[in-house]
Order: C-alpha cells, then sequence, then structure tokens
C-alpha cells in the first residue's frame, strides 16, 4: 500500500473517505464480535438490523428529512429511478421535465413510456433555463422532474426551484447528495444513487413524501413499488446489505467531519464550496484551460473542462496520473476533461490538482 | 478476530469463504497497485473492466455456459426478476409455471401482471408434482417458469426438467446457482441473486439465450431491458461494481478448490452431495428431528427441519449459538429451523451441527 494514496476525481463510482475503507477492511471477517461479515448477515437477523437503523437515522438526522418523508434503499441506480419515478408517480398522466443536461434529458426519454411527458424548459447544457415561475408548467401535471447536478455536464441548481403550482418537484440528486442540505419544502420525491459521495454502487437512495405513496401503476414491479418498500423498511427483498453498511459508516464520518469551525453537513457543504471556488478560480485565470458553464449554475461536484488545444488531452491526463491524479478524463459524450470533488476529495486533493494545472500549463501552454 | 469463526448457517445473505473475505479486506484501500478501493473505481476504467472480464469469462468456464448465452450483472434480485422475465419474455402472452414452493408462487403471482399465467402443476411444498411431460404445458406459451431451488421449502430440482413442447424453460435458480452443473440445453434463462454461493446481497445474475432478447414489453424500464443490458456488457447502468469483484474472487475460489481427486465446480458439486447427505442421514436417523420433504428432491443447500417438540426451539437456536453454530432459525413463514448449507460452508460446519444436533437430542429427546 502507498503511503500516499492518489487523489482519484472519479465521477462515480468515487473516492471513499479512507477511515471509512479501514474500517471496512478491519471489520471484514467479523463484524462487532457477531462473527460474521457484513456481507454475511441474513439482512433480518438483529446485526443487520442495527446496522441498518443506525443508517437509516443518521441519514435522517444529517439530512434533517422530515417525519413526513420515508428514507428507501433500493436498487437500480439513476436510471433504474428514471422508469420507477414515473411507474410509482405518474399515475399514467403528465409529467413536466426541465432539461438542464444528459441526466434529465434521459429521465425525460424514458418517463415517456408512461406519462404524457412535456419538457418545460431546456438549457444550453451551460446554464439552467430561467427561474421555474418562467417555465411551462402544467398544474396538472402528477409532477415535475429536475435533475439538480447534471454530473456530465457540471450544471447544479444551488437552490431547488420553487414551483408555486402545488405540483410536487422530485428531484435527481445523485451527485449532490449529502454534499449540502436539502429544502425539503420544495420537494416531494428526492433519489441518488449512492456511488458519489456515499458509498458503493448498487445502492440507490429515494426519500418519498407520504402522501405520494400508494399511486403506483398495476404494471410497476413490486420490488419496485415504493409504498411496498416503505411498508416493509426497504427489505421486501434482499437489500443490498453491505453497500449499505458501508454508506452509514460514511454518514458516521459526515456526522464528525469537522471545517472552519462547523461540524457534519454544514462543515461539509462549507469545504465543497471553498474547494470548487479554488478550482473554478484557477480554470478562469488560465488561458490554456477552460470551464464553459455559466457562473451561477456550476456544479460544486462536478467539474468539466476543456484545454484550448485537444491535442494535448493525452498528455495531460498522463502526466496528471504520474503525478497521482487519477480518472481525470471527461465523459465520453461530452469529451475533455472532468474532476469530480465529492465529499470525500480532501482540499488537498483539489490544491494538488490546481498545483498540477498550473505546472502543466507553465510547460505547455 | 476469533481464531475460528463461527459456522453460519444463513440462507442468504450467507457465508463466503474466509480466504476471499481476507482478499478483500487486504485490497480494499489498494487495488493492484492502483492506488484505488475497487468501490472507488469508475465502471468504465481499465481497471474494473478487467475485474469484470475476468469474473465473466471465470463464470462462463465454470458453469460452461455456452456461446448463445449471454451473462448479465444486474441489480433487484430475484424478487425483481419476477417481473423483469416476464417484462422481456413473455411478449405479453402466455407463462407457464410449475408451483413446488414458495418462490415459485411469488414468480406466478408477479408474472400476472404482465401475461396469462396458468399454474401447470403444484406440488405439495414437499414434493416435485410429477416430471414434466405430465404437466399441462401449453404448446404457445412464451415460456415455463420453474425455481429449480426453493430456498424455503428445501425442494430441489436434481434433474433439470425437460420441456418437450419446444417452449423456452427459464429457471430461478438462486440457491443452487454454482453448487452443481447447469444442463443448458434444456434452460432458455437462468436467473439468480448473488446472495447464496456466489457473493453480497445486490447483484443478480442472468444468463439468458441470444434468441430470447429483443422481445421486451415497452414499458420495461430501459435498466432492466435484457438486449439493453447485454448490448451495454452489463454497464447501461453503473453496475454494483464491488458486489461483482467479491463474485469474482469467489469464482477464482471455487475454480481451484479441490475435493475428493476433483476439482472446481465438480468437487464442489461431490462435496455438497456430501454434507447434504450427512445432514439428512442424521435427520432422518432421529427422533427429534424432521425434514418433511420427499426424498427424491431434497435440497443440498437448504435443508428445513423441525423439531417434534416446538417448546424446544428457542432452546435449540440458544444453545447453536453457544456451540458457534449461527442462523438457524427457519423462515417465518414455515417456522422450526434451516441449515442452509451452500459452497462455502465446510464439512466441518456440517459435521459440528450433525454433531450438535445429537448431543442436543440426547439432552432433550
Amino acid at each position: 500500500m502507498p503511503v500516499q494514496r492518489p487523489f482519484n476525481f472519479s465521477a462515480g463510482p468515487a473516492t471513499l473517505p479512507e477511515p471509512v475503507l479501514q474500517q471496512v477492511a478491519a471489520e471484514m471477517l467479523d463484524w462487532g464480535g457477531s462473527g460474521m461479515s457484513v456481507m454475511e448477515m441474513s439482512h433480518r437477523g438483529k446485526e443487520f438490523i442495527s446496522i441498518y437503523e443506525q443508517a437509516e437515522a443518521d441519514l435522517r438526522e444529517l439530512l434533517a428529512v422530515p417525519a413526513n418523508f420515508r428514507i428507501l434503499f433500493m436498487q437500480g441506480g439513476g436510471l433504474g429511478e428514471n422508469a420507477i419515478v414515473p411507474l410509482n408517480l405518474s399515475r399514467g398522466g403528465k409529467v413536466d421535465v426541465a432539461v438542464t443536461g444528459s441526466w434529465s434529458r434521459k429521465s425525460a426519454a424514458e418517463a415517456r413510456r408512461y406519462a404524457d411527458v412535456q419538457v418545460v424548459a431546456e438549457g444550453s447544457g451551460r446554464n439552467i433555463p430561467g427561474s421555474a415561475n418562467t417555465w411551462s408548467l402544467r398544474s396538472d401535471a402528477a409532477y415535475v422532474h429536475v435533475c439538480t447536478n447534471e454530473t456530465i455536464d457540471g450544471v447544479e441548481f444551488h437552490e431547488l426551484p420553487r414551483i408555486d403550482n402545488g405540483v410536487p418537484l422530485v428531484i435527481d440528486c445523485s451527485s449532490h447528495l449529502l454534499s449540502r442540505p436539502i429544502d425539503w419544502s420544495r420537494v416531494g420525491l428526492a433519489f441518488g444513487g449512492a456511488q458519489k459521495n456515499i458509498g458503493p454502487a448498487g445502492l440507490t437512495l429515494v426519500f418519498v413524501r407520504d402522501d405520494l405513496l400508494g399511486h403506483a401503476l398495476d404494471i410497476c414491479p413490486s420490488a419496485f413499488n415504493y409504498k411496498t418498500v416503505a411498508d416493509n423498511q426497504s427489505m421486501f427483498n434482499t437489500p443490498p446489505t453491505f453497500a449499505i453498511y458501508v454508506a452509514g459508516l460514511v454518514f458516521q464520518w459526515v456526522k464528525q467531519f469537522t471545517y472552519a469551525g462547523l461540524q457534519g453537513l454544514a462543515a461539509m457543504e462549507q469545504r465543497n464550496i471553498d474547494k470548487a471556488a479554488l478550482l473554478y478560480t484557477t480554470l478562469d485565470a488560465s488561458s490554456l484551460y477552460e470551464n464553459r458553464v455559466e457562473a451561477d449554475c456550476r456544479s460544486r461536484m462536478n467539474v468539466p473542462f476543456y484545454l484550448k488545444d485537444d491535442a494535448l488531452n493525452e498528455r495531460f491526463l498522463a502526466e496528471a496520473k504520474a503525478a497521482g491524479l487519477l480518472q481525470l478524463k471527461g465523459h465520453k459524450s461530452v469529451g475533455g476533461m472532468r474532476a469530480s470533488i465529492y465529499n470525500a476529495m480532501p482540499l488537498e486533493g483539489v490544491q494538488a490538482l490546481v498545483n498540477f494545472l498550473k505546472e502543466f500549463e507553465a510547460r505547455h501552454g
């Protein structure tokens, strides 16, 4: 094992806190004196139930999830939820979608299998298309769908849209979940894959307001029916137990995290703000690199950038890797580079990236 | 960590080979010199792709999966597949189901959302209802569904049914997958959750014959469309990467396993036969314990048994735990006890259970 692990900027599955990985390794053959790995525990045994209940309570506390929201631990990821949400919420009626990038576009396409979908606003991929009161919302829609952080495009809603017509807002918050608070007064349902800020791929978190349960279409698979999942404490089918355990350790880590005189999620958010500012400032000051997203909606989590000379891309990635900066290649659909700087990326990692960006520019700019 | 871990008879998530857990722990912070945990790797990076391809190749070799079958690494478990199979294969037509216990009954109920389902044979929960040529099969059915090992009831098809009318056979083999060979000439599709013989919960394996791809209903979610999953090498959505990695280590472990002069899956099958024989012989010779399944279809993996005096159940479980024999409680729907003796349960574990059964009977019988 290297003394210092490299910094890993993967968009997901993504870097995890080192103390969490150390604890997972230490407990691998014997969790809490049980003589079992968490992977080996029945999901209905008292050991795993205690892990599950602690994780759920910690997550609820961290995000201040109101009592009238259920937290579901599911499978299938964001792409699965693109179907599971309309299967549960659309009632076969109307769904409004604001398109701000690749993920919301995919969500709209998938929902068309089940509902009358209307794109009520469409951004350029580099902006948010106005405030919600300028969108052509339908008052009889079953819900409004927004992706509050576009992982590929790097566009983030720093404030959740306020939907004034009473229609529930559904947010796909996969890539900012647990990086900042959520204003639940504006939300009907939130979902996200774990593999950004929370834990291993294969776990999907869903937060759903009570009144939205119980309206699934008949064609909704039982295993993906929110009411069925909620009524069975996420154990209608065998849940991804090990991923829930790792997520629970991450929740504990966030609760104990301190930064700038703050603790917990507030500390994490402030560090995320500082990390993003450091990186965007460097990119904006450069004449080699370019981030193309409008300043008011730049993602704190996923920072896509382009070298002004594409011919330097391969050299950039090779030299970055040699400098201990991994997985900076941009998504294949948009090219360029992307630095994902989730909760587990320390400030030192962003500083190391910034230093490298400047050195590389000095040599090749 | 105890010197000797207890023996864990959980029906799933279930005990895993100790060398696999040790390797997972050792590689937790740095897989293969990459500086990353497997949990932290992009599923599209060369490191994870190498893990995925090795796992797929090893599984294909172990089970002698023919070239015209695709292996899919999915999410959602057996209960998810109960919907996903008819969404992909039923074409909205007819589905024949042989009911041999709890799981096939659930499969039939779920398939009714999408197809005209007929129960073509129904067992007592303790037997297999005759050979397939006695079932009231429909020649225009889209497929015939069988659960080849009923985890709750302990009923196993030791030979796969032969469907003579040309209709594809679908087998839910969750709880015997990788415990024995599969006769692919009789199968159109096989599926199973990983959490029995293979790895952590949250990974579902699907083996599907080429000609059955591409017929999904329009309402099938993209993330669960077999053709979409196959066309994207199981990476249409982010797969459960860490679970695939652990499964891959288990495949390696099975390949290297030796027993009774055999190696690999043949060795594993022989040990499973021997383990089951040891346990059933003990139960049958006892006047305190009783297994109620007919002899020709007793499961090699899940051995339910009852104490003739129910009042002894709690004492039995407490003394078993004290003797290092864990998770022997039967499924809540049928009561009694259940010893699941999957691949990773050594012969010594079954011997320890047998010794305990005899001692307990001597004290309390």
